[in-house]
């Protein structure tokens, strides 16, 4: 493991996991060089039959993508290095075990004891939400962005926010911290998976745009992304948009009174609206906080992708040795 | 000015002011041991005719409370140590000013300054909330509790909280972190002060709880408390508190959906309504938060007092000497 990890910072590659309730998605890279990218279907894969097979599926469709990945990195001459991954769930990082994953059939999985002793290298993990803001948040600083009052808000399946205060990320007592896509918006209205009515996510995650859509007699056959982008001719489209956005923008009042950001960044797949989403979002936002000044309302930089670029940003960090004392060695003759 | 401070730590009285928009309370006191109590209107006195004119009556009201503590510490043989006060508005407390306070018709007041030159002892000046937070906080630490993720709501005439995250205050990018008293619980409801609709404040505040009652008929000629008082015989009072509490539930249920903090304090007069609000909060709170754990809901340690008491700590920390560097010399021969 030494040698890998010794030669990391200038021959190693890191992999780089987003785990998700549909897809697995993989991206093998030297410094800032991306050598390949692979997707699988988190449920396609039949469950390894060894040490894997504690976690089932999602863990063996992993280890399909890590495999691949070290297999392209091996061919380029660059002996794997690290393993960064992120997943949903509740994710214990500094113990390497995610705690509970619903959707990926997960329970006290030691996921980083169980690929380190697979593939040799130090292995990470981190929750998916948090990991984006990471990347997020080092994407910001590298665009000499503001980063120190800041929510970060990825609109993908679900909807939740990573909290910046004074430059830190807020965990929360119970790692549970924001959870503003189960704020209740609209009393007695649609039906959430959490059992409350009228979430924000109800109306304004990428899942419920396209189910909303179609129960509304939407023709379009597509996700969120393509529903949005027919708003100006497609009037179900607009409407149903236009609940999106307010339930949105009532979140964000909710979350600029409680918090007092400077910014709120939008990301995720229908965080890459642009305008459509950004400035009916701004003008809803304003309509709400009359009595305060607004914050602004962002486009994220790290795009669809922050979840990705998260985990190897984790990848990288495990894969550097903790800095030695200094006693007069040099690190790079 | 030395001197009063050299003596502040076993024989200085130290001041504390507690200004709000209708009454300005003082309190005196040497240690732990109070000396004197005073509570005047905010806008009872004559605007003074000298250094003091830029404050307007408010401050004059607060000179008269301080002349008075001053006079009964000197009649006990105690020289004024320091001053600590709190206000509403806009405290930018490094600088000594009050930027913006609208109920006192203050702006840019340099109350540290002003108030440093009438009585020549150090001053200290903090936004009412976080006064009573550090007091909380405080009395919470001395009782053995929880103070790392926690969420104090003192209910007065306005409501606003102060969160407590990873064990320091939230301040927000401009200092406005915490108005959970207007965020719209009920879309299209109650007229709230800020301009807003249906604010958790415009049903659940003091002000707000005793405007309804009358409001709907009620007959009880007192405030909130008394109304609260009446709950098991005067059914306005219960419909009116029921409203109340439901609208505090909502807003304690989004803070915890957004912080996951431990503990929610509840504060300020209505918070000693004991178990007339807790119960009932409690229930409506778990009821909103089926899909997570709620928080747990405890009375204030400070109680309605907490203002006060968090000026008397800033006005014992003015006190203090700075820590000297150790050089062997010894503070307490």
């Amino acid at each position: 493991m030494s040698a890998a990890v010794g030669t990391s910072e200038r021959h190693g590659a890191v992999v780089a996991v987003d785990v998700g309730g549909t897809t697995v998605k993989g991206m093998v890279r030297v410094g800032d060089v991306v050598l390949d990218r692979v997707v699988v279907p988190t449920f396609g894969a039949a469950p390894v039959v060894d040490a894997l097979a504690a976690g089932g599926p999602a863990l063996a469709a992993i280890a399909a993508v890590v495999d691949r990945l070290a297999a392209a990195a091996a061919r380029a001459g660059h002996p794997l290095a690290a393993i960064g991954l992120c997943t949903p769930g509740v994710v214990d990082s500094p113990a390497g075990t995610v705690v509970v994953a619903v959707n990926l059939d997960w329970r006290d999985l030691p996921i980083v004891a169980l690929l380190g002793d697979r593939y040799g290298v130090p292995v990470a993990v981190a929750h998916d939400a948090r990991a984006a803001a990471t990347a997020e948040i080092a994407a910001r600083t590298a665009a000499g962005r503001d980063v120190t009052e800041l929510v970060f808000i990825p609109i993908g399946t679900g909807i939740s926010a990573s909290l910046v205060v004074d430059g830190r990320l807020v965990v929360g007592a119970a790692g549970g911290a924001g959870e503003v896509g189960h704020v209740c918006v609209r009393p007695g209205g649609e039906q959430c998976t959490c059992g409350q009515r009228g979430c924000v996510e109800a109306y304004a995650s990428a899942r419920n745009v396209a189910r909303r859509y179609r129960e509304a007699g939407g023709t379009i056959d597509g996700g969120a992304e393509d529903i949005v982008a027919a708003v100006d001719t497609d009037p179900v489209a607009a409407a149903v948009w236009a609940d999106a956005v307010d339930a949105l923008a009532a979140g964000v009042a909710i979350l600029a009174a409680v918090l007092d950001p400077a910014v709120v960044v939008v990301g995720g797949g229908l965080g890459e609206s642009g305008e459509r989403l950004l400035a009916p979002l701004r003008t809803a936002v304003d309509a709400r906080l009359g009595w305060r000044p607004s914050p602004r309302i962002e486009q994220s930089l790290a795009g669809a992708g922050a979840g990705l670029a998260g985990a190897a940003l984790l990848a990288t960090a495990a894969a550097a040795p903790a800095p030695a004392p200094d006693h007069g060695t040099r690190r790079n003759p």
